[in-house]
């Protein structure tokens, strides 16, 4: 066998055990927010209480809305958290690590919806006051994209790819879970413990360096995914 | 070349080219934290004043003093932060990019004693309030280790590291520089955006997978440390 032969040989070997690409993602930063129920929504704003949007987010229909609340726990409080909107079915806290020192809470790091067994945390507006269970999170780092994303990038829903940062403060990170809708739009979200870290602006891209898991991967994957083999 | 010979190729290649080791190195997690100078120390606390251990650090000679100042900056304060011990030449206030919002100032990320260019502070204690010219700094992560751990692991000071860190925030830390002297304890120190990034805990493990660059390295290293080729 020749050097030539050989070379592309350890190539391949290297490129398959790395999955080396050139997958950029651009990263979104999200601070602390609130997704309330309809039924909340006229509890912390009054009776006949819509949200109003004050600006669009980048996935589709998803807005921010003028309205904030006041996160209240056992230790402390934090005014001024942004309500997202429109109203969904069930109400949602995601905060920070740091956040959770504060308010004398710990937030379990999950993806979203994934509400169960999950933290209390009491909500204060400016015409009540609840405290709702199995509420509060740290949300779980994703990447949300399009099915046309996916295929270009090989991956698919419920993969779990690394994500690498360049910079004076790069970072990898692991365990990214990919979400895949025609709905959404290419972007990773974290929060904002996991962006000053890497010292990350809004916009900012990452890029797919490895894909961990895949529910269609042969055996065990060693990864934190569930259900993905 | 037969299977066996091109299977030890590919590996050496891999080995070469990613540094693969086991090379473990304790983490622990610097929260915000002011080092002053003894000048600093009677303006803020009296004349005469000297702090006063409350407990010993990881290392050798630092403590955590009992006494606290607060910081205040153009957007707010922040009560309670920790002096540690004992004075030194230089006031030094080493915050997170998170503490920066809340204060409204941004510190650059820099090693310890990188001060020239660096954000000041205003610091108030018990006797006195002071503004510190060119003391704030966000500090830049890095592994304390003595010239044996150098030797094991293969690094010496001033070369950069990539530290991984397992579970399911898991992370991988670019740009670790190494600091080498008989004094030190072997340890990395991060701050806390950079621990909750990735969930960890005081006494975790890291992992060195890889060593960018080195002084005695030929040509370019394409990272951002100084003067290190």
């Amino acid at each position: 066998m020749d050097r030539a032969t050989i070379k592309a040989l350890v190539q391949e070997v290297v490129q398959n055990t790395l999955h080396v690409s050139t997958k950029q993602v651009p990263i979104a930063v999200s601070n602390r927010h609130v997704h309330l129920s309809p039924e909340h929504v006229e509890r912390l704003f009054g009776r006949g209480h819509e949200l109003k949007k004050q600006k669009d987010l980048s996935q589709p229909n998803q807005f921010a809305a003028k309205e904030t609340v006041t996160l209240i726990g056992p230790k402390g409080r934090i005014p001024n958290v942004r309500v997202l909107g429109p109203a969904r079915g069930k109400t949602q806290v995601e905060i920070s690590l740091f956040d959770g020192y504060g308010l004398g809470v710990t937030p379990p790091i999950r993806q979203s919806g994934d509400l169960a067994g999950s933290e209390s945390i009491t909500i204060m507006g400016p015409r009540g006051q609840i405290k709702v269970e199995e509420s509060l999170i740290c949300a779980s780092r994703h990447i949300h994209m399009h099915p046309d994303d996916g295929e270009r990038f090989g991956v698919k829903a419920g993969d779990m790819v690394d994500i690498k940062v360049d910079g004076p403060r790069g970072i990898t990170y692991s365990n990214v879970l990919i979400r895949v809708s025609p709905k959404y739009k290419l972007e990773m979200h974290i929060d904002l413990d996991e962006a000053n870290a890497a010292n990350i602006k809004n916009g900012q891209l990452g890029e797919i360096i490895a894909i961990r898991c895949s529910p269609e991967k042969e055996g065990g994957c060693g990864c934190v995914c569930k259900g993905n083999g």
